[in-house]
Formats: C-alpha cells, structure tokens, sequence
C-alpha cells in the first residue's frame, strides 16, 4: 500500500487501510487508473465462437438434456473468454444458440428483459407471443419485448436453432429484472404464415388508427428476411445508379426499427442487417457500447483490434465496446447481422464513434 | 354602440369610439363574444362536391387553359361557400382537382407549403420529387413536404386528375409562405414502377444506416394501394377472429405515418384512409380542427351536424372545426381517405374530441 | 379573366369561370401569385402605438364603461391597420392595454386561448388563477394558460393598467376556441405577496415530487421583474468580463420558460425580455412568425422594413412575418419585451431567420 | 450437473459440460434462476455509514495521504460489503467522502462519467468547472456532468470535506469511460460567492437567449441550499393551508432538474432533497433501481427491508434495487439528499414502483 503519489507504507498508513476496510470504505487513488481508464478498456474480448461447433453441441443437448419447466429454454450462451463465469457474450448482451427438436415447446413465461430471435436457417418453430403465433423462418427477426409472454413450439418433426438475443447481463447487473411463468405449452399452436402483428403492422408508414401510438418497443413482432433482403438489394442498385444509399462504397446497411416511433426496435437493443458487396471492405471503427454480430451468408474475415478472423455461415464474433473493428468481404459478398446495447449508450448521452481511414 | 352593460350611447361613448378608430384600437368588449366563443364556430360550413361535376368542370379546364409557368397547376380547388373569395375547402386546407392533359407537364417548384396527391382512378402521370419520379396509381397517397422541388408529367396519351391537398390557407393566414420556380420540365422524365423513395424506404421497420433519422415530414414518398387496402381488410378480418383490430364495430383505419418517427406524414398535414363493411356506421363524432374527406369506393352517406349526404365514388366534402360527423356504408360497403389539421392542433395542444353514442 | 399563360377572354373561358362559381370552385393560376408568394407578403403592416395615447384612451374608458360579465374586461386591443375589422395586432397575436379602476373586479372566465398580462408600471392587482391571487406588479410577466380560470381584482383605490397578450387571432381562425364564464367576483380576494405557484415552482431547477412533470404550458404563474432584471445585469457584466452571455454585443436577452419542460412559457406563445446598453444596436433581421413588442425603460428607436420609428416608455409595436428589424438604443439604454408566435412557427417546421449586417 | 428437470448426471452429460466450457459456451438452465429472478435480487445490500466514522477516517488520510496528480483526489468510496472487492456503493452509483486540507488542490481532470459534489458542512472550497469557481457551501448540490474538466480548491486555511457523487459503477460495467487528466492547479482561483454559471442561468424559468437549449446535463452548476430549503419549506406552509403540495402528509420533497429540459440534472442520475415533519414517516416503497441518500439534518430512523437504522446528520445508507424503504423523523424533523440511477431506469422503460401502506 502507498500514498497518491508513491510514497512507501508507514505504520500509520497501514493501520489507515485497515481502518478502510475494517468501516466497508475503499480510496479511490488506489483504483482510480482502473475505475477510469482513458479509453473504455473492456475485460470481454473479442473473439469468434463457429457456427458448425455451437450447432453441433446444441444438437447433443437436444439428445441429452429435455426443454421444460425451471430451466424454460434448451439455450446455450455464448461465454466471453474474458468474463469467466457469467456466460455472457459481452457485459450488456446475451447471446445463445437454442435448440428445438421435433414437435418440442419451449414453455411459456414473461420477463422484464428484452429478448429477440434471429434465424440463420431452417422453420417450422413459431414463437408464440402474448398469444400471437409468429412463425419463424430463414432470415426473420422475431421480437419479444419485456414482459410479453413468450412460448416457442416445433410444428414439425425437424429439430431447428436460432440464436437468442437478450440484455440480460445488463438487467441482472443493474438489478432490474423481474420474472414470471406462464403456460406449460404455448397458448395457441396454430401455424399461420404471418402473425396477427404482421397484419396489423407490417406495412410501409401505415399504423392502425384502433392502437395507442409511440410505443417503447416495437409492437411488429417479426421482420421477415423477403423485407431484408430487398432493401439492402436496392440500396446496393441504387449506389450502382449513383444515387446516395449505402453506408459506404459496397456497404450496405439497414435498422430494424420501433414501427410506433422510428427509434430502435426495443429500448435496450438495436437490430440491423449488413450487406457487403463481393470484395468490398469498411474502414476501422471504434464505438462505444458492445455488439454482437453473426455472419449470416457469404463468408469474408473481420479484423477485431488487429487481429483478423475468418467468417463462415453463421460464425458469431463479439465486439466489446471501443474495439476496432473492420469487415472485409470475400467475393461471394457478405451478409452479417448484428445486434448492440447502442440505444442504452446514446440514451445515456455516452456515444462516440472513431472511423479511422481504411488502410492503404 | 354601448358600454359592456348595454347602455345607450352618450356623446361621450361616441367619441371615445371614434378615438378608438382613429387611434388604431378596438375594444374587446364589443367582439368578445364572437372571437371567443362557448365552442368552436366555424365561418366554413359542411359541403359536399360531387366528383362528376369536379371531373368535368376540370375536363374543360384541359381544353381551354394550356398548364404552365406561373399559373403552375391546372388545379381547381373546392371553394368553402362560408368561406367566400377564398378558394379554400377549410380555414387551413386547400383541396384542389388536378388534371393533367396526355403528355402535359406541370412545371416544376417548391414552396414552404406541404403538400400531397391522393389518386381515386387513373395512373400514367409521374410526379417528380426532388428528381425522383413517383407513379401515380389509383389509391396511392404521394407526398411532397415543405421545400421539395415537385412537377408532374403524363407519360401518356390520356388525361388523368387527381385531388392536391395543403396547408397553403394555414401558411397564407401566418405568413409562412415561400416559393421558387424550378425546371420548366420535370428534370428526370424517367417513369419507373417504384421510386428510389420508395426502394430506399418502402419496407415495414427497415431504415437505411446511411440517412439522418427523426425527419420532420417522411422521406417516403408514395404510400401504395396494395398496402392500404391490405391493412384495411386485415383489421377487418381481425375483428372477424375476435381480436382487437379495428377503430369500431365494421370500422378499419389506418393513418399514413413518416416512416422515421411514426408521426403524421407532414407536420401540418394528418392523412387515414377509413372503411366501413357493408351497412356499418359510425357514432357522430366532433374534433377540433378541420378536415376533407374523398369517398374513394363503394357509396353510403355522411350526416354532419345533422344534415344527411349521398357519398359516390370520388364526392368530396368538407367538415369544418367541431362539426358532428357519422358516417354510413351501403351494402357495398365504403372506403374513403381523409384528410385533416390535425397536426396543428395536436401539437399547439388544443385537441378535444367528443363522441356520441349512435341514435339508437 | 385569362388563362395561365395570359390569353384573353372567349365566351367558352368565360362560361367555365361561370360554372366554377356555380359550383364552389375556384382555380388557382389565378390566386397562385398571391396565396403563395416568393417570401411572407403579410398583410398585417409594422405599426407603432404611443403607450400614452393607449393609456389616455383607456382611463377614459375606465370612466365610461364599467367593466363586467358579457364584455368581461376592459380591454383595448391594438388594431393593425393592415388588418382592418378585426382588432388583431397580427394575424396569430392580441395585444390589449386592460385597465382596471380602484377596487374593481374583472370576472373569471376560462378558454382555451392562451394568455398572459405583462406590466409597465403600477401595482395593486392581483389575478387569481384557478382560485390562486397573483400579485402584479412592474415589469411581471403573469400566465394564464388554456383553461385555466382567471379574474382580476383591484384591491386598492388606484386604477391600473397593464397589457394583455393572447393567441385569440390564431384560435379564432383555426376555430379552436372554447370558452366558458367562471365566478362573477374573483374566488379569491386575499391579496399575498407571492403567489401558491411560485412558492411550489419559484426556485431555479427545482421541481416539486408531488407534481406531474412536463405540462404543456408553466406552471409558474408569475416571472418577477426581480429575477429577469438581475439575468438581464449579469449578462452584460458577463460580457464586459470577457464571458460569452449576450446575444450580440450589447444585446443581452433572456426567454422566459415553461419550468417543466424549458420550452416556451405556453404551446402557441413566447415571451422574452431584451436590454440594450446604451447605444447599443441590433442588426437587421428577418423571422417568420409574427411579434408585438413593448418598450419597458429607456428609448431608442426601432427600424421596421427600413423606417425608422422613435421609442418611449410603453410604446408598442407590430412586426409582421419576415419585416426586418433592428434597434437602437439612446444613451439611457433600452429594456424590450417581446412576444411572438414563434412556438406555432417552430413546432410545424416553418422557422427561418435571415440576419444581415448592421450597416456599415 | 444435471438436466432441466433435475436428473442425474450421465457421462454423456458430463462431456456435454466440458465442451460446453471447453468451446465457451454456458447452458441457459443451470443459471436462468440466478439470472432472471421472479423479482430484483441484488448483490448489493442496504447498508448504513456513520458519518463521524466516515469523517474521521477521511481527517485521517488528509494527514497520511497528499492529494495529487494520479490518484487525483483524496476520496474514500462507501463500499457496499454485498459487493466486495468492488468500492462501489450500489451497482451503479459511487459514493465517497472527499477530504481537502487547507489551501490544497485537487488538480483538473475530465471524464465521461457524470459527478456531482453535495455539501453537509462548511465552506472555503471553489470546484472550478471548465474554468468558473463554484463556491461550495452547506446543502448546495454541485454538478459536474460528462466531460466538464474539474478541479477543487481550498481557498482558507482550514479542512472541508463533502460527498462525491458519481455513475462511475455503471460507466465501468457498460465499459463507456473516457479520462483525461487537466491543468494540476485549478485555471481559476478566483473565489467569487456566485460562479458564471448561475449568473447566466439560476433565475426561476429564465433563459439567456445566446445559449443553445436542450442541453443533456444541467447548465447550472450550482444548487444552492437557500432555494431547496425555502421550496421544502414553502411545501409544508401549503399543506398546512390545506394546498396539494406535498409527496404526502409530512412529506416535502423537490427535485434538482436540468433548467433546460425539466428532466434529471444529468442522464444518468437523479438528485434529490426530502424533509419530513417532526414525527412524520412515509409508507414502505420498493423501486426498481438503487439509490443513496445522507442524512443531511436532524435525526430518524430508516427502514431497509424490516431492518431499522437511527440516522444522525450526515450518515449515509444505500438502498439496492427493490429494497423496501421507509423512513421516520424524530421530533426534530429530518432532512435527507438522495441520489439514484432512476434516469437510466426510466430512459430504457425498467421503472416500476410499489407503495405499500404504512403498519397501521
């Protein structure tokens, strides 16, 4: 133990220390380097988890461990090497890989976090959300807001994965999180093609005069990849026609947005789909606030701080906050999803960007 | 004259008048009543115009006044007769029929004044937007806000009108108006299916990362039939499966939205478009502000402060400030678009609606 | 009668304008050029009032007509000539001296105009609002926001005179007004030095738990000549200090503010207060939006549209939309306060200001 | 290990787990219990600090520990003993006792956490903030917000403690920290009784029109007791009138907000000053989201989830998310400061709050 400026133990500096901990006080000049860096300097990682080995082991839970009651969820989450024992993906985000056999339910409950689904591939699952089934299929993004009540039931007889997106550690640290079951099975087990919140929402600019407006999350609970696919697609023409629409030269990007307000989906989350063209490339980028992205067709490398790393169909990599990040794509093009705590950061007002240029 | 008691004039109180008039004055007792009335008193009055007279009224208008620079439009807009010598259809909404000749071109402009285009029959004519050609089809809504550069022109050979709707008596009434002549001919002649608008914006949820967000009018500029009518009978069949869905029994609405805030469409200007089921009926409704409605399909009647209106396909009327309204369908049912102030008023915060049970 | 492009008459010309009044229509190539000019053409006109001949004006009106319920206040509004028959200031604003003889009462009333009463000289008034006595006293700005009920009562044997600021105009045109009688003497005749809302509301930043928060108008009732004059002072000893405070050197200005939210003081209304240093002068500007404006201390001239206009005590002047402005003030200085419907302007995007240099 | 539905382990099962960790991966169901409890379930636990304790200890290192440059500051953060290892006082809130000896600097520095500074007792310190002297004095708030350089300075012979409040938990598990150190003297060391700040700003609803509005954090740097106390008390005269005025029966509370938006006084935290009557106490609350509150005069009891604690003037106590409070004033009254993450709670929608009545 030492002084501000160094100096070396006394008795009497001793005797103080002890005194701090003895009345459950802590000096901040003893952690004040660690407590406020001059960066954000994150303890997650970067680091990319394999689609083909998250699969494979979610296949073996689905032989071994039943979905039920208790643990709610055959879920397994991506652990961040650098935040041993919380198996979360970043500090704010969770992000797992669940696994649905044949004609298994996912029982229903309710909580306070917020949570979506991405589908990489496969159907035949609906979720089922405060009584509305949404089917789930290649390329959607399924929502569930807090405290809707949520099941998810296999209509067919082939198992199918996902991965679950939720703000999990960061309700569990800030202690906001309240929890609830539900129905045993899902409340209704029909298998419309698009939910009752599809036809009421899922149109351009149109909102339904019966429902109260400005909602604070989105209240379309599926954005469906046919939607997806066509914007990026045309934002990629449009740069071809030399009108603005893409991020950059042969980036293309889209938000899913909150239908009520044209802010983020969820207060917590945002949501947004990349398109690389065949070769392109992004300059580096350092943001504040961590994201979460998975490669969704194509393949390509991205560099996290310098260190670069191949993307396949359906690897997933974490971006803890302040880390460079660039994506390079391989000449089948590129398309990525990704999910971030950014409306947390920019409702905080502690947002910034560093875009360096892309390196010569 | 005479004082706030009613008593009769003196010599005294006649010149204090007359100083009142000489010295640029005007008591308030003498105009309280009128300028502040118990509740809204409208000088425009509820009326309709029926769309066949409108059509061939602006028919012979194509013969004999040629379109072009300074005129600007060969619009006709529906004159309020409690309004005379004004021209408008409300104190704060014009209402015009447009019609345009078979390869005619209205020139372009833009003005400080929202603006839109409502489609009941017809298509072949673009309407350029800040260089960006935008179909008009039948049912479409297409918007050009504030300061938008704006011409149309007719890719064929047949004549096609449509209605306009602004805010230029409101922006006429406070002196907000600017406006500045563009291109003789629309600048891009071009007549693609969809606009880059619409490639750019047109998907339910989806924002492109590229654009500044929270806009105050929509950057979408066209808002499809296809959409309209499906969101229509998707609450309509909704309520028919029990869920909530629509504004009332047999009552679908659904309100045109700027797609980055899920505010109205313009920041003057809100625009629905309603239907009705087969022998439905609204309860008599009064709102502060003013709006015009256009039956698009089907027929029924309109009852305003009591009086009762057939409504054809295209009939247009309007309803002023604190008007009771109730609408009824025939047995073909009824579709109509409207649209209102009620943006001003929302937002100035003089909003009160009151609604009647129906006469039972 | 001719067409757009100027051609004369023919019978068939003249027999469509014929049928187009027949039939409520009424085509705008004939009104273009004057409903939508290149830059606001106001028909309101700059005009100065002398507070003396307002104040002669009333006092002998505060002989003759004795103020009571119907007429409810002795109000004289300043009438635009450029406005003729209708007693507005400008289009969207009232500006009224009111006057109020020793121990008399104004009755309560409420609407859902918005209004506020600032005071040039004098005291012994108070406005109860909603059952709350409000002192006035010199250089106050005292709100009674929409719906709030509100009546005036003279506790001493001096009369008083003070101006009265509404959005009537505007609610008159849009038709927006409600307005309902009150309490024929006021609720309350206690006559404390401060009022219940500014003992709940008076402190800078500090909100009351109890209260609802973000009201659409303050619920401060009162903005003392104390405080605005002190903020005034210290803005001009700021600058002489080499700070950033003023508006412009010289200029030092203050808004008053909705305390709730830190917008305007009411949703169609702003108010604020300007102080010239001796000397000192404005360059000119252009804004759209209308503003009446009271001398409170000092002189100096204003120039509107480029004529020059001497200021004293009390005097008032009309800037419509887009005239151009500037001050001057005499070697005593020069306190300004202002109102405008600036809020209406803003909150529907129509704001633009145009500054040019002072004249070199 | 085991299944979802409690069974025993298999060597299948047990490989399961190893590759789970072996490939960073955590199953969902051994820790959804943990993770999404029924309701908050903090680490963090109530805890109380003596103040005379707390002082002593901090006199202590003013003798052993020099202030300066590195270490920054001579705080000593209450460590809430639920979260060892960690100084912090709640999971998102730092709390600590600064000491500043006679005539000594803390030097400047800037961070992107938001701080304040509250005062128990004393004065002879100035916090220069972006180079204007803040006098500190008894019962003033003092803001810091994000990336305002800072430094303090004791301008008498004699010591002066107070307590530092910052969100640094919170901006170190979100990973949002920026630090940057500044001059090592204080730019200022002018002693001024009122800072530029609130020259420029502390006035009830009035704003200097140079500024730009809507600031994230308060431009007000100061908040001085004279104000708080005279609101507190004005609140309890109103109640005592028989006027709503008060949270509830003898208790007086306000809120310190930004004068430019009427919210928090920064994004990220909530200040505010309680008084209870002689022998009041309010009803049990829980709220989601944790807070801090000193005992700032007089004496009581607080009730922490059914456990009292005596408070005596200056001693702090840490309420954790969901921690039934309630407290009771001695018959010399009491006054309390709090402070809570409630911003971040209600911007991203996690609010929720349960009055129970008070034991009969």
């Amino acid at each position: 133990m030492q002084t501000m400026d160094g100096r070396a133990d006394s008795p009497e500096l001793e005797q103080l220390y002890r005194d701090f901990d003895a009345n459950s006080m802590a000096p901040l000049w003893t952690q004040r380097d660690d407590l406020m860096p001059p960066v954000p300097s994150p303890k997650a990682i970067p680091h990319l988890w394999k689609w083909r080995t998250l699969y494979d082991i979610a296949k073996r839970s689905g032989d071994l461990v039943p979905v039920g009651r208790g643990g709610e969820r055959r879920a397994i989450g991506l652990a961040n090497p650098g935040l041993p024992g919380t198996g979360y993906a970043t500090p704010t985000l969770w992000c797992a890989i669940q696994y649905l056999g044949g004609h298994e339910t996912a029982p229903e409950h309710r909580h306070a976090q917020n949570a979506f689904r991405f589908v990489l591939e496969g159907e035949g699952v609906w979720t089922v959300v405060n009584g509305d089934p949404v089917a789930m299929r290649r390329g959607d993004l399924l929502l569930t807001p807090a405290w809707n009540f949520h099941g998810h039931h296999n209509d067919t007889a082939n198992p199918m994965a996902w991965i679950d997106g939720l703000d999990a550690p960061f309700s569990y640290y800030t202690d906001v999180g309240f929890f609830e079951y539900g129905s045993d099975r899902v409340t209704d087990e029909a298998s419309p093609d698009i939910s009752r919140s599809e036809r009421l929402w899922g149109y351009p600019g149109l909102q339904p005069l019966s429902e109260p407006r400005r909602l604070p999350s989105s209240p379309l609970s599926a954005y469906r990849w046919e939607y997806t696919d066509r914007a990026l697609a045309a934002q990629l023409e449009l740069e071809d026609e030399g009108h603005p629409a893409t991020v950059e030269q042969g980036h293309a990007a889209i938000r899913f947005t909150n239908v009520t307000t044209g802010r983020d989906v969820m207060p917590t989350i945002r949501a947004e789909m990349h398109r690389l063209r065949p070769g392109a490339s992004t300059p580096p980028r350092r943001e504040v606030g961590s994201s979460v992205w998975q490669s969704f067709e194509g393949s390509g490398t991205v560099v996290l701080n310098g260190e670069e790393l191949r993307l396949e169909k359906g690897d997933l990599f974490a971006v803890p906050s302040w880390t460079s990040w660039e994506l390079h794509s391989d000449s089948g093009g590129l398309d990525l999803f990704r999910y971030s705590d950014a409306p947390i950061i920019e409702r905080l007002g502690f947002n910034r960007t560093l875009t360096a240029p892309p390196a010569g």
